[in-house]
């Protein structure tokens, strides 16, 4: 056996799984979790399927005090016939190794975790849920584990995956949501982490969040840290819209994550012959389109919901309401794709499912 | 006994002491640490000092995923007579709430963490090493620890104090550093986070830092992430240059961390009668004076080193050598000063020592 071989322990202590249509997003665990290790002279070495269990550390491990941690998240869904299909796993693996490459983690061999990641789906296959809007959350990640204080990169790491059931994240199919710009805190600029799935993006956010929930709003979409006017994306999803009859969405401009969601839309949308662009965009030329009538749909897209439909956006006080807070006509088309072959039902031309056997 | 009353475990095998001057930076930990939980109904409570050991977390903790978290950096001197003294560690505690602030993280009461820090160093005085310019680091923490994959603050929180023996910042006293001034990487943004102390703002540093190493510099001087013009401060330090008899120090702009020894010099100028100004100050207005042959100082200013002369700034193949390498007057004496205070050789007016006894 070499020290990159799997080793799997089972757990002899399996849970109960949730009830059908009360799974509570990112709270339930599954019976396993994949486990890998980081050192400087051996590499990633022993891939392991253990017990999920607690992790133990030192107090001053890195992860701690620098934030040096990457992370992925993806889904699992369960298709007719009983089949285990994952969306396009191998793009957030090499997100990964991008992120990863941002903050000086080594990257992991994408083929191998591939292996490893279908290996463990087998194993909890019994915990992806069958009904619709639901599936297995996947939560890939990796955090800088030597205990020591110098400010520098670590030289041992910890690279773990662990599986959550979920419900539908829109109870009763997908409803238009209130987005509040943000014109006071910003989420990433230029020369940052934006770009990368690194945890101090998110817990930076939450001033913001908050804020917006007690003005009556489900998210934020964030401006450009610059100049506070090009539009960039919304807490975990990117944004499109569409003007007069083209969709828009940002550039990646180095401050925005670009999401596979994203990437899929883009993709159908040439397809489908509708004129799509992805360019900078001020929240000024938006509130222009608006005004003159010609914004005529908005949706944030991600891993999480899909699509999830704008039906008002506030900016400092102005409103704009899109598409009469209904979903509109290429939401719903692109919702319906998408999901349709996430779960299997709708033929996938481009290669993007992929079946743990 | 209340929920927070202190409780102490003591360790009953305690580890040797390092060698004088054998001390790397970070890597020690002594026998006990501090640690204290957040729970919504409790607040704060069990604070307790127990052995140093290991933290057991949930693969889901949010600290893992999210980054919320926060911390401080601060030190405890051996004077002579064996007194041991800290340098205005409620200055430490009061940005500690402000960091915690920022990252939605509840307060902590400062006043009775500082008894339990003190109560630690008590314990722990034995580690308080002697010679010139050794010191016990104290490295107080919180991360968020809910086992939820939900973007949102943490329902609880653990904090803890760990501490660890350092020695001398510069072997055989400070000497002059080489900076790189930071062109294309940016550390923080105005409604971001870069005037908390918070994980997230150091990794994403490492690549700068990495690239700064490999040209010969020992840190990077960072810009405004807006302009990329204006001057901002270095990894761990704040940056201080005194220009034709005048001292400058960029003003605190909400990216830039409020350094407690930024805060002491800045008092110690104006009482010595020394011409000091907060203001922004460009890369170019320096420049030109370099040019002019103003720059008559530059030095960095933190906890670590107290203060660390610049000796030479690279700034796109630009080099501007300050002093010519040499550490510069006003710079030796701010040393000798906060150093002879911390250490109860100089008298303190400013009551900025606090002895534990
Ligand atoms: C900041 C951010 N933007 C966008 C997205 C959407 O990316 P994806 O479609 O890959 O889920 C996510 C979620 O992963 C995110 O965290
Ligand atoms: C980013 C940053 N700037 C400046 C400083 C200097 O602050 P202080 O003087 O309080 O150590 C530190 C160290 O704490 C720091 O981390």
């Amino acid at each position: 056996m070499t020290a990159n071989e799997l080793t799997i322990v089972k757990s002899t202590n399996l849970k109960p799984k949730p009830e059908k249509d009360q799974i509570p997003f990112g709270s339930t665990f599954t019976d396993h979790m994949f486990v890998m290790d980081y050192a400087e002279d051996k590499g990633w070495h022993e891939p392991r399927i253990v017990p999920y269990e607690p992790v133990t550390l030192d107090p001053a491990a890195m992860i701690f005090h620098y934030g040096q941690t990457v992370f992925e998240g993806l889904k699992a869904y369960r298709a007719d016939g009983d089949r285990i299909l994952m969306f396009r796993p191998e793009k957030n693996l090499e997100r990964l190794n991008r992120s990863s490459d941002r903050l000086s983690i080594p990257p992991i061999d994408e083929d191998e975790v591939m292996n490893h990641l279908e290996e463990l789906i087998r194993i909890e296959k019994d915990w992806v849920p069958a009904t619709d809007g639901t599936s297995l959350y996947i939560r890939p990640f990796i955090i800088a584990t030597d205990p020591n204080l110098a400010v520098a990169p670590s030289k041992t790491y910890k690279f773990m995956i662990i599986l959550s059931p979920v419900g539908s994240y829109f109870s009763g199919g997908i409803h238009p949501v209130k987005i509040k710009v943000e014109n006071e805190f910003t989420r990433a600029v230029k020369g940052g982490t934006g770009m990368a799935k690194t945890a101090g993006n998110y817990s930076s956010a939450y001033q913001a969040q908050s804020n917006a929930y007690k003005e009556g709003s489900a998210d934020v979409l964030w401006l450009d840290g610059i100049e506070k006017r090009y539009i960039e994306e919304v807490g975990s999803m990117n944004i499109f819209f569409k003007i007069n009859g083209e969709v828009v969405t940002p550039a990646l401009s180095g401050s925005i994550l670009k999401g596979i969601t994203r990437m899929s839309i883009l993709e159908l949308l040439r397809d489908w012959d509708v004129p799509v662009v992805e360019r900078k965009i001020s929240i000024d030329e938006l509130y222009e389109a608006y005004e003159r009538g010609e914004v005529e749909e908005a949706f944030g897209t991600g891993t999480a919901a899909v699509i999830s439909p704008v039906g008002e956006l506030n900016w400092q006080g102005k409103k704009m309401t899109i598409n009469n807070h209904e979903i509109g006509e290429l939401s719903q088309k692109l919702y319906d794709t998408i999901t349709g072959i996430q779960r299997g039902n709708v033929e996938d031309p481009y290669d993007w499912v992929v079946e743990v056997k």
